[in-house]
């Protein structure tokens, strides 16, 4: 089959299509036909060599994926050969083909697109998984996301709001990030390049008012973060872009405030535990998709071939929401 | 009723028997007479004034008693005048009498002598929570318990070997101390004076091998005590005795093994949060107390007239679990 493969042969790393072995379907696996892939920052990293690809996973990027079911492995119950199909993939989905395990296939509605079903899995997941799981969030609580025009972060405002009618502040670089933000859910837009976010929150909501906060930044906000944690407030890490390193850190405030701080990716987790996950969040956000109510935000479409350009929209911060690469 | 109160005429906060109103049961409440209370460090920085007393509380020592029902509030259904009970106070142990919601008050069991029954609540309670609710300890799991031979210490050995057959590690600061957790169920003792706890945990257990560990140190710790944490492992801070000060605190681990930081305090939740977590407790310890396999930590009994020998105890680290003091 094609695929996009790393051309070693380039200065820098660099994708083109080549020829790879074509996947075959095991127990309870489906063959799929894949007709959108979307952008994920591992793939960055990936490219580079920075981020090892988990044992027994395809060393092809791309960790989403839709598509029709091509052939179904032995023991397959809940699909058929035609049917359409999306989900998380531990890799692979920069490929003509790839397997998935039929516990880990979402059966696409006919309301979404391929482009928009492949939008889905990754984001939604992580910030289902942030949000519900390891953020415990409770009815009308307040909910700060850093990042909020990110993939992740549209997913989460969408689900924070919808799910749990919770009250949003969000922190984004561009007055266009923050409206789109707003559009999504959130009611407090805070520019990090001009404004202070703890400042901010402290102002519209109240001292000590963030019930839970998902981050992407790290160290350079965590004092600002725990400041503005409320009793039994919990912090969740889902990256450190801006570095890890805390200088002086106050071990107090998590004694007092009764805080949690939690760090969690998605990629290493067990099959058992994604399986779980993507039956709980597709039962819980169907009708949301259905009624529109919830919707995957897409930044930009590409052709598969233009994979580079994809790349470095996404590596130049210009995308807010998903950028999705189609097999033409 | 007579009351230890502290003395302000003397130089050093010190405490004498005094005069002071009796408490009078409220709706659901009942008037005990105490027989025992025991001591908590709390107590030393509360005489010191170092320690808020909670919105609402008596401000007369004490966080726990054993005693005999002297006379119920209204609407108290569980209990009746002449019973014995037992259970966690927001303060007023050191005094004749004190008043106690009826479902944070526990029957007190034949098998059980007063001062045996007051050892119990603030220890088990805080025990259990911080294993069971914050640290979610799983059958099988492997703990690390500091300050084992501390009150809290011994209740938390005993739980987590005998409701979870965890397999459990200590540091104290001597041979005795560590012999006594060894008794209760330890199986890795660590003489913090004289060893690296994580050196030992890595060379005993294995690296990265520890689920849970229940901290009452804080900063000299932190690192040692991150390190020694597994994939998806629980730290629990119940209190920071040796600093709060971290100077360089890493987050990468956090996000890598997918750790979870909680600070607690037992004394500030609602009275709610106490109740259930007292039914709780009690639900799943009274046979395991009836048969021995759990019993509470007594060092030392004391007249309540000694109760400054009492407080020297504790705060020159003296005592191996509970000091009880009995009102004569």
């Amino acid at each position: 089959m094609k695929a996009l493969l790393v051309d070693q042969h380039s200065e820098s790393p660099t994708m083109k299509l080549g020829e790879y072995p074509d996947p075959e379907p095991g127990d309870h696996e489906l063959l799929v036909k894949i007709k959108s892939t979307a952008l994920n920052r591992a793939d960055l990293l990936q490219k580079k060599s920075k981020y090892p690809v988990p044992e027994g996973e395809s060393p092809i990027m791309g960790l989403e994926m839709s598509g029709i079911v091509e052939a179904v492995g032995k023991g397959v119950r809940r699909f058929n050969e035609g049917d359409c199909v999306f989900g998380l993939l531990g890799g692979g989905g920069y490929a003509e083909y790839c397997t998935i395990h039929e516990e880990m296939a979402i059966p696409m509605p006919d309301y979404l697109s391929f482009e928009e079903a492949a939008a889905i899995p990754e984001v939604f997941l992580t910030a289902y998984q942030a949000l519900m799981w390891l953020g415990e969030l409770k009815e009308k609580e307040t909910v700060l996301i850093h990042a909020g025009a990110s993939g992740v972060g549209t997913a989460a405002i969408q689900i924070a709001k919808k799910i749990k009618k919770a009250q949003i502040a969000v922190t984004a670089g561009s007055k266009e990030k923050l409206e789109l933000c707003r559009s999504l859910g959130s009611s407090l837009q805070v520019n990090y390049k001009e404004q202070d976010f703890s400042e901010m929150i402290r102002e519209n909501f109240g001292k000590n008012s963030i019930d839970l906060i998902i981050d992407f930044v790290g160290s350079p906000y965590w004092e600002k973060n725990i400041d503005s944690l409320s009793m039994d407030g919990r912090l969740v890490f889902l990256s450190m872009l801006g570095g890890a390193k805390v200088k002086e850190m106050n071990l107090v405030p998590i004694l007092r405030k009764r805080l949690t701080v939690r760090g969690s990716t998605l990629r290493n987790r067990s099959s058992e535990y994604k399986m779980k996950l993507t039956a709980e969040f597709w039962n819980n956000t169907r009708e949301l998709f259905e009624k529109e109510q919830i919707t995957p935000v897409i930044s930009a479409i590409f052709d598969w071939q233009d994979v580079e350009k994809a790349h470095k929209m996404m590596s130049d911060n210009k995308n807010a929401g998903k950028i999705i690469l189609n097999r033409m």
